[in-house]
């Protein structure tokens, strides 16, 4: 049975090109500030993988600042304006309440530091009210960070609006862009953030590289101090087999448009037969702008847990905002701030299409996705009560 | 021509397990953290390797965090101290005066935000005065951080006496371990340590991979906010392929004990051979214990940089302390802090043996090293106006 990967907005697999890649560029292994003949190597293929992700998101190759991943660059951001601004009147910090958890542990960390922390409101159908936003933005914003896209529900924040916004009153601002790289078309210029942050993983490369764009001018202290690489903007040994396959992606964009519409129409074929098939389910973020690859739904009755442990015996992986699959007590924080109840969380799934998806995968998908909640609906108390059904 | 590699201490080649398993890792790409199948291979293939590089330093898997490398984990070490223990009465900090700039220039960013720093002094020989060092450690010290191994001269500090002296007051101990391991023999444990940084690449790994143990019970903020990885103490989904690399080494360590003796066989034959035939030597540390795969010399009226371009023309990797190839407008601050003087530490060289190194490389070392000298001191003002050598 094959097996059919619905989760690609948890990670992907690499690309053929980032398997091929491998050996030559785990060759590369000397140490990029060696003066010597085995820096010079890994030195090159570093600079190219610059160039190459700083054409990938529109900036220049010396505003990006290579990371080892999504987690970190969102750190990196936040608390780099942090320190730089903290002695200074800009203190106040606005996020909106559907981040990814490395804005919202980190915005709370810089509120035990001191810092003045309140967030954005953002309604079920993914929108966000720019005019009270701007009502938030003051004149002691250090910054703004909201994502680009959300990793749970797809859907599209904008960012180009709110960052005039905040601008306006002189703060800063950042997006953490890691789930629209490689599923919409954009670019940190005309989005005009200062600070953006991107990760190899989510876009068909390998684990350990991420990016940070810095608009040249930020202020931005490291996070991790010590030696001078990415020009003291962040210490530690380039991991350049990772930052290679990052850069190795670059090509794949040039199908992105193409590649949006195919996943467009799957992903929308999906929700149609999984709305005419199955009972009790809304699509969350439906009536908003969302990537194209993304389906959130809400399957009354159905825990989330439960299903996505038979899906996986039917050889599917996909996601859950219930709690325990991400760890947590609680379901999704993220879907109970758009307003969802704590059910409608521990009940919704994730559906996150790939560039490899096929209109086969979707459809046998459906067909498993009804076989299993009817059974699951079965078993459910309710169920029970009314139709007498005995364990 | 072959390449002599003398210059382990900055980084490693990969060793031959490392190449043949990079494709097998990479095909487990899940995300351990998903909780179904595709997360599996990567959870297993994780576990494993915390089991084996607990086992490599003497530890409880529980007590391995992974890291990105060696300069987060001493950021980790330092800064998740600091957060933790910031509105206690302790809040002093201790570390000698030759760690590595991630140590040092974290420390010079504690200081910044309120934490009171001091250093202890590391004498020419590489000996640290231990009466004197115990009587720094205050009541409020919160946190001593010397490393095991001096990655500049290879001299061994002695952590266990002065972990022991610092826990008498109360205060955590923090080691930085990276260039120690694969090197010298040493378990956290039987080093009495709170925590000990690890790095992947410095021992025949990939790039990407580091490792933090922190013993059960010591107090530390994560660096990396976000999700719940690492026991929530280091967010970010976790690099397989280079976790599982740096865990694959694991085995060398069995060969630990005749690695470091055939080392030590080399290195001394080299030094003998460069002071018997080169004048105006002298070898920084030889006084004291060293890793056996260390050489830090100093070549009077030899500019480091020049050298190790010259030798680089040869074949030969080496490195300097010299300014400029750091990065930096000063010679090495570490042996600057050891008493020798600015141009002492501009002539200074640095040689690293690694485990495939062999006599024949070092007799071409020494032969080339007499040659390439020879001609640099030819060139020096001094000779030129001795020896009316025209230009």
């Amino acid at each position: 049975m094959k097996t059919i990967y619905f989760d690609h907005n948890a990670t992907t697999p690499p690309a053929p090109e980032v398997f091929q890649g491998l050996s030559e560029w785990a060759q590369a292994w000397g140490n990029p500030s060696s003066i010597h003949q085995s820096g010079r190597g890994p030195k090159s293929l570093l600079r190219w993988s610059r160039t190459q992700i700083s054409q990938m998101i529109g900036a220049d190759p010396l505003e990006v600042v290579f990371t080892s991943g999504g987690s970190e660059s969102n750190n990196l951001a936040l608390k780099g304006v942090f320190y730089k601004l903290k002695n200074t009147e800009r203190n106040h910090y606005l996020m909106s309440r559907i981040e990814h958890p490395s804005i919202m542990k980190t915005a709370q960390f810089l509120e035990s530091q001191g810092a003045e922390v309140e967030y954005i409101e953002v309604n079920r159908d993914g929108v966000i009210d720019l005019e009270k936003f701007a009502a938030q933005v003051r004149p002691t914003t250090a910054l703004v960070s909201v994502m680009l896209a959300n990793n749970e529900t797809g859907i599209i924040l904008p960012i180009k609006k709110m960052s005039k916004i905040a601008h306006e009153k002189g703060a800063l601002f950042h997006t953490d862009a890691v789930q629209a790289l490689g599923k919409m078309l954009f670019s940190v210029k005309d989005l005009g953030v200062d600070l953006a942050s991107f990760s190899g993983h989510k876009f068909y490369a390998l684990k350990g590289a991420g990016a940070l764009f810095v608009k040249r001018g930020t202020p931005l202290e490291p996070l991790l101090h010590g030696g001078g690489q990415e020009r003291s903007r962040r210490a530690g040994t380039e991991n350049i087999l990772a930052i290679a396959s990052f850069a190795t992606t670059r090509e794949k964009l040039n199908l992105l448009e193409a590649k949006i519409l195919e996943m467009q129409v799957l992903r929308d074929e999906l929700e149609c037969q999984v709305l005419h098939r199955i009972s009790g389910v809304s699509i969350t973020g439906k009536n908003g702008k969302r990537l194209s690859n993304t389906s959130n739904m809400v399957l009354n009755q159905v825990d989330g847990e439960t299903l996505l442990m038979n899906l996986d015996m039917d050889g599917i992986c996909v996601s859950t905002g219930a709690a325990c699959s991400s760890g947590s007590q609680e379901p999704s924080p993220a879907l109970r701030a758009m307003g969802l109840t704590r059910e409608e969380a521990q009940n919704s799934l994730r559906v996150s299409l790939g560039w490899n998806s096929t209109r086969e995968d979707v459809l046998r998908f459906c067909d498993v996705l009804e076989k299993v909640v009817t059974r699951i609906r079965q078993f459910q108390p309710d169920h029970r009560n009314s139709q007498q059904v005995s364990l």
